[in-house]
Protein backbone atom coordinates (compact mmCIF):
# COMPACT_ATOMS: atom_id res chain seq x y z
CA UNK A 1 0.00 0.00 0.00
CA UNK A 2 1.44 3.28 -1.41
CA UNK A 3 0.51 6.78 0.06
CA UNK A 4 -0.38 8.98 -2.67
CA UNK A 5 -1.09 12.21 -0.84
CA UNK A 6 -1.74 13.47 2.65
CA UNK A 7 -3.21 16.44 4.34
CA UNK A 8 -3.64 18.12 7.32
CA UNK A 9 -7.72 18.89 7.69
CA UNK A 10 -9.81 20.09 10.52
CA UNK A 11 -6.99 18.73 12.99
CA UNK A 12 -6.37 15.49 11.20
CA UNK A 13 -5.01 13.90 8.62
CA UNK A 14 -6.83 13.28 5.12
CA UNK A 15 -4.60 11.28 2.77
CA UNK A 16 -5.08 8.96 -0.63
CA UNK A 17 -3.62 5.54 -0.99
CA UNK A 18 -2.98 2.92 -3.58
CA UNK A 19 -2.45 -0.98 -3.48
CA UNK A 20 -2.98 -4.11 -5.82
CA UNK A 21 -5.92 -5.31 -5.82
CA UNK A 22 -5.73 -9.15 -6.45
CA UNK A 23 -10.45 -9.42 -6.46
CA UNK A 24 -9.77 -6.49 -9.70
CA UNK A 25 -6.67 -7.43 -10.95
CA UNK A 26 -5.86 -3.86 -10.92
CA UNK A 27 -4.71 -0.69 -8.79
CA UNK A 28 -7.01 0.25 -6.44
CA UNK A 29 -7.84 3.65 -4.68
CA UNK A 30 -8.94 4.72 -1.83
CA UNK A 31 -9.11 7.93 0.90
CA UNK A 32 -9.18 7.89 4.59
CA UNK A 33 -9.50 10.61 6.86
CA UNK A 34 -7.56 10.06 10.54
CA UNK A 35 -9.01 12.70 13.17
CA UNK A 36 -6.59 13.90 15.58
CA UNK A 37 -6.48 11.56 18.57
CA UNK A 38 -4.59 10.88 21.80
CA UNK A 39 -2.06 8.35 21.54
CA UNK A 40 -3.62 4.87 22.05
CA UNK A 41 -6.60 6.13 21.17
CA UNK A 42 -8.96 3.42 18.73
CA UNK A 43 -11.65 5.30 16.69
CA UNK A 44 -14.90 3.41 14.67
CA UNK A 45 -14.27 3.23 10.86
CA UNK A 46 -17.59 4.56 8.82
CA UNK A 47 -17.07 3.45 5.07
CA UNK A 48 -18.67 5.80 2.18
CA UNK A 49 -19.83 4.38 -1.18
CA UNK A 50 -19.50 6.52 -3.60
CA UNK A 51 -22.04 6.83 -6.88
CA UNK A 52 -21.88 6.51 -10.56
CA UNK A 53 -19.05 8.22 -12.11
CA UNK A 54 -17.49 9.63 -8.81
CA UNK A 55 -13.78 8.16 -7.44
CA UNK A 56 -12.92 8.18 -4.38
CA UNK A 57 -11.87 11.99 -4.75
CA UNK A 58 -16.16 13.44 -5.26
CA UNK A 59 -16.83 13.21 -1.30
CA UNK A 60 -13.30 13.47 -0.52
CA UNK A 61 -13.15 17.07 -1.84
CA UNK A 62 -17.34 17.92 -1.62
CA UNK A 63 -18.44 15.99 1.28
CA UNK A 64 -18.19 17.80 3.89
CA UNK A 65 -17.21 15.24 6.69
CA UNK A 66 -14.15 15.93 8.01
CA UNK A 67 -15.15 18.50 10.52
CA UNK A 68 -18.26 16.21 11.73
CA UNK A 69 -15.63 13.15 12.13
CA UNK A 70 -13.17 15.35 13.99
CA UNK A 71 -15.91 16.48 16.16
CA UNK A 72 -17.04 12.60 16.76
CA UNK A 73 -14.21 10.88 16.24
CA UNK A 74 -15.11 8.97 13.38
CA UNK A 75 -11.89 7.42 10.66
CA UNK A 76 -14.26 8.07 7.50
CA UNK A 77 -13.33 5.74 4.19
CA UNK A 78 -13.71 6.25 0.74
CA UNK A 79 -13.05 3.64 -2.01
CA UNK A 80 -13.24 4.00 -5.45
CA UNK A 81 -16.57 2.79 -7.75
CA UNK A 82 -14.60 0.22 -10.06
CA UNK A 83 -11.79 -0.90 -11.58
CA UNK A 84 -9.17 1.58 -13.69
CA UNK A 85 -6.91 0.95 -16.12
CA UNK A 86 -6.25 0.61 -20.01
CA UNK A 87 -6.43 -2.86 -19.66
CA UNK A 88 -10.27 -2.88 -18.05
CA UNK A 89 -12.86 -3.57 -20.30
CA UNK A 90 -15.71 -0.33 -19.96
CA UNK A 91 -18.71 0.67 -22.08
CA UNK A 92 -19.52 4.12 -23.60
CA UNK A 93 -22.33 4.77 -21.07
CA UNK A 94 -21.45 6.57 -17.48
CA UNK A 95 -23.76 3.68 -16.41
CA UNK A 96 -22.24 1.18 -16.72
CA UNK A 97 -18.19 0.27 -16.88
CA UNK A 98 -15.92 2.24 -15.18
CA UNK A 99 -17.10 4.21 -12.84
CA UNK A 100 -19.96 2.27 -12.49
CA UNK A 101 -19.43 -1.42 -10.71
CA UNK A 102 -22.48 -1.47 -8.63
CA UNK A 103 -20.77 -3.12 -6.03
CA UNK A 104 -21.19 -6.37 -7.55
CA UNK A 105 -18.78 -9.83 -8.45
CA UNK A 106 -19.68 -9.99 -12.13
CA UNK A 107 -20.15 -13.28 -13.61
CA UNK A 108 -20.22 -12.41 -17.42
CA UNK A 109 -17.51 -11.53 -19.91
CA UNK A 110 -15.60 -9.34 -20.08
CA UNK A 111 -16.20 -8.41 -17.50
CA UNK A 112 -15.70 -11.29 -15.04
CA UNK A 113 -12.13 -10.85 -14.44
CA UNK A 114 -12.02 -7.32 -13.21
CA UNK A 115 -15.24 -6.14 -11.95
CA UNK A 116 -15.61 -8.21 -8.24
CA UNK A 117 -16.32 -5.04 -6.26
CA UNK A 118 -18.35 -6.93 -4.13
CA UNK A 119 -15.61 -8.61 -3.23
CA UNK A 120 -13.32 -5.88 -2.90
CA UNK A 121 -15.30 -3.60 -1.16
CA UNK A 122 -16.31 -6.52 1.59
CA UNK A 123 -12.14 -7.82 1.89
CA UNK A 124 -10.00 -5.54 0.87
CA UNK A 125 -9.44 -2.29 1.94
CA UNK A 126 -11.26 -3.27 5.50
CA UNK A 127 -8.16 -5.96 5.68
CA UNK A 128 -5.64 -2.88 4.69
CA UNK A 129 -7.29 -0.55 7.38
CA UNK A 130 -6.79 -3.01 9.88
CA UNK A 131 -3.40 -3.78 9.44
CA UNK A 132 -2.01 0.02 8.44
CA UNK A 133 -3.99 2.09 11.01
CA UNK A 134 -3.65 1.02 14.67
CA UNK A 135 -6.34 3.57 15.94
CA UNK A 136 -8.78 2.29 13.61
CA UNK A 137 -11.52 -0.12 15.86
CA UNK A 138 -12.24 -2.54 13.47
CA UNK A 139 -15.00 -4.32 15.79
CA UNK A 140 -17.37 -0.70 15.19
CA UNK A 141 -18.07 -0.12 11.59
CA UNK A 142 -20.46 1.42 9.47
CA UNK A 143 -21.43 2.01 6.59
CA UNK A 144 -22.81 4.92 4.23
CA UNK A 145 -23.48 5.91 0.48
CA UNK A 146 -24.85 8.16 -2.34
CA UNK A 147 -26.98 6.65 -5.06
CA UNK A 148 -25.08 3.33 -6.60
CA UNK A 149 -22.99 4.07 -2.99
CA UNK A 150 -26.42 3.66 -1.48
CA UNK A 151 -26.99 0.64 -2.81
CA UNK A 152 -24.01 -0.91 -2.25
CA UNK A 153 -24.09 0.04 1.51
CA UNK A 154 -27.41 -1.08 1.93
CA UNK A 155 -26.65 -4.62 0.52
CA UNK A 156 -23.30 -5.22 1.84
CA UNK A 157 -24.28 -4.23 5.36
CA UNK A 158 -27.63 -6.79 4.20
CA UNK A 159 -25.78 -9.73 3.56
CA UNK A 160 -22.89 -9.58 6.51
CA UNK A 161 -25.58 -9.13 9.20
CA UNK A 162 -23.63 -8.18 12.77
CA UNK A 163 -20.60 -6.02 10.99
CA UNK A 164 -22.07 -3.45 10.69
CA UNK A 165 -23.26 -1.48 13.44
CA UNK A 166 -24.74 1.38 11.53
CA UNK A 167 -25.96 1.93 8.35
CA UNK A 168 -27.31 4.75 6.12
CA UNK A 169 -27.12 6.44 2.45
CA UNK A 170 -27.93 9.62 0.64
CA UNK A 171 -30.24 9.10 -2.12
CA UNK A 172 -29.79 5.47 -2.57
CA UNK A 173 -30.66 3.06 -6.09
CA UNK A 174 -33.02 0.85 -3.41
CA UNK A 175 -33.74 -1.52 -5.88
CA UNK A 176 -31.63 -2.55 -9.03
CA UNK A 177 -34.23 -5.04 -10.18
CA UNK A 178 -37.09 -2.15 -10.56
CA UNK A 179 -35.02 0.51 -12.40
CA UNK A 180 -33.68 1.03 -16.39
CA UNK A 181 -29.85 1.40 -14.35
CA UNK A 182 -30.02 -1.73 -12.65
CA UNK A 183 -31.34 -3.50 -15.52
CA UNK A 184 -28.77 -2.09 -17.93
CA UNK A 185 -26.00 -2.94 -15.67
CA UNK A 186 -26.75 -5.93 -13.54
CA UNK A 187 -27.65 -8.04 -17.10
CA UNK A 188 -24.36 -6.92 -18.24
CA UNK A 189 -22.60 -8.03 -15.05
CA UNK A 190 -24.49 -10.72 -13.91
CA UNK A 191 -26.75 -11.95 -16.90
CA UNK A 192 -30.35 -12.08 -17.73
CA UNK A 193 -31.29 -14.92 -14.70
CA UNK A 194 -33.08 -12.04 -12.59
CA UNK A 195 -32.64 -14.73 -9.80
CA UNK A 196 -29.15 -13.85 -9.07
CA UNK A 197 -29.49 -10.27 -9.10
CA UNK A 198 -31.41 -10.61 -5.72
CA UNK A 199 -28.51 -10.38 -3.32
CA UNK A 200 -27.50 -7.12 -4.70
CA UNK A 201 -31.03 -5.26 -4.25
CA UNK A 202 -31.92 -4.04 -1.50
CA UNK A 203 -35.60 -4.58 -1.16
CA UNK A 204 -35.16 -7.90 -2.35
CA UNK A 205 -32.60 -8.92 0.38
CA UNK A 206 -35.08 -7.38 2.82
CA UNK A 207 -38.56 -9.31 1.38
CA UNK A 208 -35.88 -12.50 1.25
CA UNK A 209 -35.28 -12.36 5.55
CA UNK A 210 -32.63 -10.27 5.43
CA UNK A 211 -32.32 -7.27 8.28
CA UNK A 212 -30.44 -4.63 9.78
CA UNK A 213 -30.83 -3.04 13.41
CA UNK A 214 -31.77 0.02 11.84
CA UNK A 215 -31.44 2.27 8.63
CA UNK A 216 -31.39 6.10 7.59
CA UNK A 217 -32.25 7.00 4.46
CA UNK A 218 -32.08 10.50 3.09
CA UNK A 219 -33.75 11.33 -0.40
CA UNK A 220 -34.27 15.03 -1.99
CA UNK A 221 -37.72 15.32 -3.35
CA UNK A 222 -36.44 17.23 -6.27
CA UNK A 223 -33.55 14.69 -7.69
CA UNK A 224 -34.42 14.39 -11.33
CA UNK A 225 -33.76 10.49 -10.95
CA UNK A 226 -35.90 10.18 -8.08
CA UNK A 227 -38.84 8.87 -9.79
CA UNK A 228 -37.32 6.36 -12.55
CA UNK A 229 -34.07 5.24 -10.94
CA UNK A 230 -33.96 5.60 -6.92
CA UNK A 231 -37.50 4.88 -6.24
CA UNK A 232 -36.92 5.09 -2.53
CA UNK A 233 -40.84 4.53 -2.06
CA UNK A 234 -40.22 0.37 -2.95
CA UNK A 235 -37.74 0.47 0.22
CA UNK A 236 -40.32 2.87 2.48
CA UNK A 237 -42.71 -0.45 1.53
CA UNK A 238 -40.39 -3.34 1.98
CA UNK A 239 -38.86 -1.97 5.07
CA UNK A 240 -43.05 -1.68 6.49
CA UNK A 241 -43.51 -5.70 5.26
CA UNK A 242 -40.59 -6.73 6.27
CA UNK A 243 -41.03 -5.10 9.96
CA UNK A 244 -37.41 -3.62 9.40
CA UNK A 245 -36.83 -0.37 11.22
CA UNK A 246 -36.07 2.23 8.95
CA UNK A 247 -36.30 6.01 8.88
CA UNK A 248 -36.69 7.39 5.47
CA UNK A 249 -37.21 11.22 4.78
CA UNK A 250 -37.95 12.98 1.81
CA UNK A 251 -35.52 16.37 2.03
CA UNK A 252 -38.15 19.05 0.59
CA UNK A 253 -36.27 21.16 -2.54
CA UNK A 254 -33.02 19.11 -2.31
CA UNK A 255 -31.60 17.52 -5.98
CA UNK A 256 -29.06 14.17 -6.17
CA UNK A 257 -25.63 16.66 -5.98
CA UNK A 258 -22.80 16.71 -3.54
CA UNK A 259 -24.52 20.38 -2.36
CA UNK A 260 -27.35 17.74 -1.26
CA UNK A 261 -24.90 15.29 0.25
CA UNK A 262 -22.88 18.24 2.03
CA UNK A 263 -25.95 19.55 3.91
CA UNK A 264 -26.58 15.98 5.55
CA UNK A 265 -23.30 14.84 6.00
CA UNK A 266 -23.32 15.84 9.43
CA UNK A 267 -26.25 14.49 10.43
CA UNK A 268 -25.47 11.60 8.87
CA UNK A 269 -21.81 11.36 10.64
CA UNK A 270 -23.43 12.31 13.88
CA UNK A 271 -26.18 9.26 13.37
CA UNK A 272 -23.51 6.88 12.98
CA UNK A 273 -21.61 7.97 15.85
CA UNK A 274 -24.28 7.48 18.39
CA UNK A 275 -24.47 4.10 17.06
CA UNK A 276 -20.79 3.23 17.36
CA UNK A 277 -19.62 5.16 20.08
CA UNK A 278 -23.01 4.30 22.25
CA UNK B 1 -27.48 38.28 -15.89
CA UNK B 2 -27.97 34.40 -16.33
CA UNK B 3 -28.67 32.18 -13.68
CA UNK B 4 -26.07 28.95 -15.19
CA UNK B 5 -27.63 26.67 -12.11
CA UNK B 6 -28.79 26.76 -8.61
CA UNK B 7 -28.21 23.55 -6.34
CA UNK B 8 -30.81 23.95 -2.92
CA UNK B 9 -27.79 23.59 -0.63
CA UNK B 10 -27.45 23.36 3.91
CA UNK B 11 -31.53 24.98 3.71
CA UNK B 12 -30.68 28.02 0.92
CA UNK B 13 -29.67 28.58 -2.53
CA UNK B 14 -25.95 27.99 -4.14
CA UNK B 15 -26.95 29.61 -7.76
CA UNK B 16 -23.54 30.64 -10.54
CA UNK B 17 -24.28 33.25 -12.95
CA UNK B 18 -22.75 34.93 -15.66
CA UNK B 19 -22.86 38.26 -17.55
CA UNK B 20 -21.11 40.43 -19.82
CA UNK B 21 -18.43 42.66 -18.23
CA UNK B 22 -17.89 46.31 -19.51
CA UNK B 23 -14.25 46.29 -17.16
CA UNK B 24 -12.94 43.11 -18.80
CA UNK B 25 -14.52 43.02 -22.06
CA UNK B 26 -16.18 39.40 -21.88
CA UNK B 27 -18.55 37.30 -20.18
CA UNK B 28 -17.79 36.90 -16.19
CA UNK B 29 -18.94 33.97 -13.74
CA UNK B 30 -19.52 34.06 -10.24
CA UNK B 31 -21.24 31.82 -7.43
CA UNK B 32 -23.61 33.44 -4.47
CA UNK B 33 -24.89 31.42 -1.68
CA UNK B 34 -28.29 33.00 -0.06
CA UNK B 35 -28.93 31.07 3.29
CA UNK B 36 -32.60 30.61 3.85
CA UNK B 37 -34.24 33.79 5.71
CA UNK B 38 -37.51 35.38 6.49
CA UNK B 39 -39.52 37.11 3.62
CA UNK B 40 -38.11 40.27 3.54
CA UNK B 41 -35.31 39.87 5.45
CA UNK B 42 -31.44 41.27 4.60
CA UNK B 43 -28.56 39.77 5.03
CA UNK B 44 -24.57 40.88 4.71
CA UNK B 45 -22.71 39.93 1.66
CA UNK B 46 -19.71 38.22 2.63
CA UNK B 47 -16.72 38.44 -0.90
CA UNK B 48 -13.93 35.40 -1.23
CA UNK B 49 -11.65 36.07 -3.62
CA UNK B 50 -9.65 33.44 -4.99
CA UNK B 51 -6.10 32.29 -5.46
CA UNK B 52 -3.87 31.47 -8.50
CA UNK B 53 -5.24 28.97 -11.21
CA UNK B 54 -8.95 29.10 -9.54
CA UNK B 55 -12.14 29.89 -10.86
CA UNK B 56 -15.42 30.66 -8.74
CA UNK B 57 -15.59 26.89 -8.60
CA UNK B 58 -13.09 25.82 -6.55
CA UNK B 59 -14.70 27.43 -3.12
CA UNK B 60 -17.87 27.02 -4.18
CA UNK B 61 -17.59 23.08 -3.80
CA UNK B 62 -14.46 22.89 -1.84
CA UNK B 63 -14.82 25.67 0.79
CA UNK B 64 -17.20 23.94 3.46
CA UNK B 65 -18.59 27.80 4.00
CA UNK B 66 -22.53 26.96 3.79
CA UNK B 67 -22.98 25.39 6.93
CA UNK B 68 -21.62 28.64 9.00
CA UNK B 69 -22.99 31.01 6.07
CA UNK B 70 -26.24 29.56 6.59
CA UNK B 71 -25.57 29.42 11.21
CA UNK B 72 -24.97 33.37 10.90
CA UNK B 73 -27.12 34.25 7.93
CA UNK B 74 -24.27 35.50 5.36
CA UNK B 75 -24.35 35.73 1.82
CA UNK B 76 -21.31 34.68 0.03
CA UNK B 77 -20.02 35.50 -2.80
CA UNK B 78 -17.20 34.20 -4.97
CA UNK B 79 -15.91 35.86 -8.32
CA UNK B 80 -13.30 34.40 -10.70
CA UNK B 81 -9.88 35.33 -10.94
CA UNK B 82 -9.25 37.12 -14.12
CA UNK B 83 -11.27 37.23 -17.74
CA UNK B 84 -12.02 34.18 -20.24
CA UNK B 85 -12.35 33.20 -23.51
CA UNK B 86 -10.29 32.55 -26.34
CA UNK B 87 -10.02 36.52 -27.41
CA UNK B 88 -8.17 36.97 -23.86
CA UNK B 89 -4.53 37.17 -23.56
CA UNK B 90 -2.44 34.27 -21.78
CA UNK B 91 0.69 33.28 -20.70
CA UNK B 92 1.96 29.61 -21.30
CA UNK B 93 2.90 29.89 -16.79
CA UNK B 94 -0.10 29.49 -14.47
CA UNK B 95 1.00 32.16 -12.26
CA UNK B 96 0.37 35.13 -15.12
CA UNK B 97 -2.56 35.68 -17.45
CA UNK B 98 -6.20 33.37 -17.27
CA UNK B 99 -6.39 32.51 -13.74
CA UNK B 100 -4.13 35.08 -12.29
CA UNK B 101 -5.58 38.60 -12.54
CA UNK B 102 -3.97 39.50 -9.52
CA UNK B 103 -7.15 41.71 -8.73
CA UNK B 104 -5.11 44.76 -10.97
CA UNK B 105 -6.14 47.08 -13.78
CA UNK B 106 -3.45 46.49 -16.23
CA UNK B 107 -1.81 49.30 -18.06
CA UNK B 108 0.75 47.15 -19.96
CA UNK B 109 -0.60 45.07 -23.58
CA UNK B 110 -1.82 42.84 -24.75
CA UNK B 111 -3.16 43.05 -21.10
CA UNK B 112 -4.52 46.53 -20.35
CA UNK B 113 -8.04 45.54 -22.44
CA UNK B 114 -9.04 42.76 -20.54
CA UNK B 115 -6.87 42.58 -17.30
CA UNK B 116 -9.05 45.25 -15.11
CA UNK B 117 -9.55 42.84 -12.28
CA UNK B 118 -9.29 46.15 -9.86
CA UNK B 119 -12.35 47.67 -11.25
CA UNK B 120 -14.47 44.67 -12.36
CA UNK B 121 -14.54 43.32 -8.63
CA UNK B 122 -14.55 47.11 -7.06
CA UNK B 123 -17.45 47.48 -9.21
CA UNK B 124 -19.85 45.39 -11.24
CA UNK B 125 -20.54 42.17 -8.81
CA UNK B 126 -21.41 44.76 -6.02
CA UNK B 127 -23.59 46.59 -8.40
CA UNK B 128 -25.13 43.17 -9.59
CA UNK B 129 -25.75 41.74 -5.92
CA UNK B 130 -27.26 45.20 -5.09
CA UNK B 131 -29.39 45.23 -8.12
CA UNK B 132 -30.92 41.10 -7.98
CA UNK B 133 -30.36 40.26 -4.63
CA UNK B 134 -33.24 42.06 -2.71
CA UNK B 135 -32.06 40.74 0.54
CA UNK B 136 -28.46 41.26 0.41
CA UNK B 137 -27.61 44.29 2.52
CA UNK B 138 -24.55 45.88 1.03
CA UNK B 139 -24.39 48.74 3.83
CA UNK B 140 -22.85 45.53 5.58
CA UNK B 141 -20.39 44.10 3.60
CA UNK B 142 -17.19 41.82 4.51
CA UNK B 143 -14.20 40.36 2.40
CA UNK B 144 -12.04 37.40 2.78
CA UNK B 145 -9.58 35.43 0.13
CA UNK B 146 -7.09 33.02 -0.63
CA UNK B 147 -3.48 33.04 -1.72
CA UNK B 148 -3.67 35.98 -4.59
CA UNK B 149 -7.39 36.24 -3.36
CA UNK B 150 -6.05 37.45 0.02
CA UNK B 151 -4.05 39.62 -1.36
CA UNK B 152 -6.81 40.92 -3.16
CA UNK B 153 -9.04 40.82 -0.60
CA UNK B 154 -6.28 42.73 1.89
CA UNK B 155 -5.55 45.50 -1.22
CA UNK B 156 -9.45 45.95 -2.15
CA UNK B 157 -9.94 46.71 1.44
CA UNK B 158 -7.03 49.31 2.20
CA UNK B 159 -8.28 51.11 -0.93
CA UNK B 160 -11.56 51.78 -0.06
CA UNK B 161 -12.01 52.80 3.53
CA UNK B 162 -15.38 52.13 5.09
CA UNK B 163 -17.17 49.85 2.40
CA UNK B 164 -15.65 46.50 4.98
CA UNK B 165 -17.12 46.22 8.06
CA UNK B 166 -15.03 43.07 8.35
CA UNK B 167 -11.25 41.62 6.17
CA UNK B 168 -9.84 38.47 6.34
CA UNK B 169 -7.55 35.94 4.29
CA UNK B 170 -6.53 32.63 4.26
CA UNK B 171 -2.27 32.45 3.61
CA UNK B 172 -1.85 35.66 1.31
CA UNK B 173 0.41 36.52 -0.58
CA UNK B 174 1.11 39.50 1.36
CA UNK B 175 3.40 41.76 -1.02
CA UNK B 176 3.94 41.50 -4.60
CA UNK B 177 6.49 43.85 -4.25
CA UNK B 178 8.59 41.32 -2.52
CA UNK B 179 8.08 37.67 -3.97
CA UNK B 180 8.75 35.82 -7.34
CA UNK B 181 4.79 35.71 -8.54
CA UNK B 182 4.35 39.29 -7.71
CA UNK B 183 7.35 40.28 -9.55
CA UNK B 184 6.45 37.88 -12.61
CA UNK B 185 2.76 39.37 -12.60
CA UNK B 186 2.82 42.78 -11.58
CA UNK B 187 5.86 43.55 -14.02
CA UNK B 188 3.97 41.95 -16.70
CA UNK B 189 0.70 44.20 -16.25
CA UNK B 190 1.91 46.84 -14.66
CA UNK B 191 5.12 47.58 -16.17
CA UNK B 192 8.65 48.14 -14.23
CA UNK B 193 7.91 51.43 -12.93
CA UNK B 194 7.66 49.86 -8.72
CA UNK B 195 6.10 52.69 -7.64
CA UNK B 196 2.93 51.98 -9.49
CA UNK B 197 2.87 48.42 -7.90
CA UNK B 198 2.62 50.24 -4.01
CA UNK B 199 -1.57 50.30 -4.24
CA UNK B 200 -1.78 46.46 -5.29
CA UNK B 201 0.73 45.74 -1.90
CA UNK B 202 -1.04 45.19 1.79
CA UNK B 203 2.14 46.30 3.18
CA UNK B 204 3.08 48.83 1.08
CA UNK B 205 -0.86 50.56 1.64
CA UNK B 206 -0.35 49.67 5.26
CA UNK B 207 3.36 51.31 5.44
CA UNK B 208 1.73 54.40 2.68
CA UNK B 209 -1.04 55.18 5.82
CA UNK B 210 -3.97 53.05 4.70
CA UNK B 211 -5.83 51.45 7.55
CA UNK B 212 -8.68 48.56 8.59
CA UNK B 213 -10.53 48.48 11.25
CA UNK B 214 -9.08 44.80 12.02
CA UNK B 215 -7.85 42.09 10.29
CA UNK B 216 -7.79 38.43 10.38
CA UNK B 217 -5.25 35.71 8.89
CA UNK B 218 -4.45 32.25 8.86
CA UNK B 219 -1.63 30.68 7.36
CA UNK B 220 -0.27 27.34 7.34
CA UNK B 221 3.08 26.68 8.36
CA UNK B 222 3.58 23.99 6.29
CA UNK B 223 2.84 25.48 3.21
CA UNK B 224 5.00 25.08 0.71
CA UNK B 225 4.68 28.72 -0.68
CA UNK B 226 5.07 30.50 2.88
CA UNK B 227 8.89 31.23 2.61
CA UNK B 228 9.21 32.46 -0.95
CA UNK B 229 6.02 33.92 -2.01
CA UNK B 230 3.53 34.61 0.71
CA UNK B 231 6.01 35.93 3.80
CA UNK B 232 3.38 36.16 6.65
CA UNK B 233 6.07 38.26 8.52
CA UNK B 234 6.26 40.98 6.30
CA UNK B 235 2.60 41.85 7.11
CA UNK B 236 2.98 41.07 10.91
CA UNK B 237 5.74 43.84 10.69
CA UNK B 238 3.89 46.28 8.99
CA UNK B 239 1.21 46.14 11.43
CA UNK B 240 3.01 46.54 13.87
CA UNK B 241 5.24 49.05 12.53
CA UNK B 242 2.13 50.91 11.83
CA UNK B 243 -0.49 50.23 14.73
CA UNK B 244 -3.01 48.38 12.18
CA UNK B 245 -4.78 45.82 14.67
CA UNK B 246 -3.94 42.73 13.27
CA UNK B 247 -4.71 38.90 14.57
CA UNK B 248 -2.20 37.03 11.85
CA UNK B 249 -1.99 33.14 13.24
CA UNK B 250 0.54 30.54 11.89
CA UNK B 251 -1.32 27.18 12.27
CA UNK B 252 1.12 23.99 12.28
CA UNK B 253 0.66 21.23 9.82
CA UNK B 254 -1.56 23.31 7.46
CA UNK B 255 -0.55 23.29 3.80
CA UNK B 256 -1.90 25.74 0.89
CA UNK B 257 -4.93 23.82 -0.20
CA UNK B 258 -8.17 23.99 0.31
CA UNK B 259 -8.22 20.67 3.00
CA UNK B 260 -6.54 23.94 5.20
CA UNK B 261 -9.17 26.33 3.83
CA UNK B 262 -12.03 24.49 4.46
CA UNK B 263 -10.48 23.78 8.00
CA UNK B 264 -10.71 27.40 9.63
CA UNK B 265 -13.40 28.97 6.86
CA UNK B 266 -16.16 27.97 9.76
CA UNK B 267 -14.19 30.76 12.02
CA UNK B 268 -13.60 32.99 9.34
CA UNK B 269 -17.51 32.87 8.61
CA UNK B 270 -18.08 33.60 12.78
CA UNK B 271 -15.36 36.25 12.67
CA UNK B 272 -16.94 38.08 9.80
CA UNK B 273 -20.84 37.69 11.59
CA UNK B 274 -19.44 39.29 14.42
CA UNK B 275 -18.17 42.80 12.81
CA UNK B 276 -21.21 42.64 10.32
CA UNK B 277 -24.15 41.98 12.43
CA UNK B 278 -22.73 43.17 15.82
Amino acid sequence: MEQVSTNKSHGGAQSVWTHQSAETGTAMTFSVFVPDHAPGARMPVLWYLSGLTCTHANVTEKGEFRAACAEHGIIFVAPDTSPRGDDVPDDEGYDFGKGAGFYVDATQQPWARNFRMRSYIEREPPALIAEHFAMADVARQGITGHSMGGHGALTIALRNPGRFRSVSAFSPIVSPLSCPWGDKALTGYLGTDRATWREYDACALIADGARLPDLLVDQGDADGFLAEQLKTDLLTQACAEAGQPATIRMQPGYDHSYYFISSFMAEHVGWHAARLKG
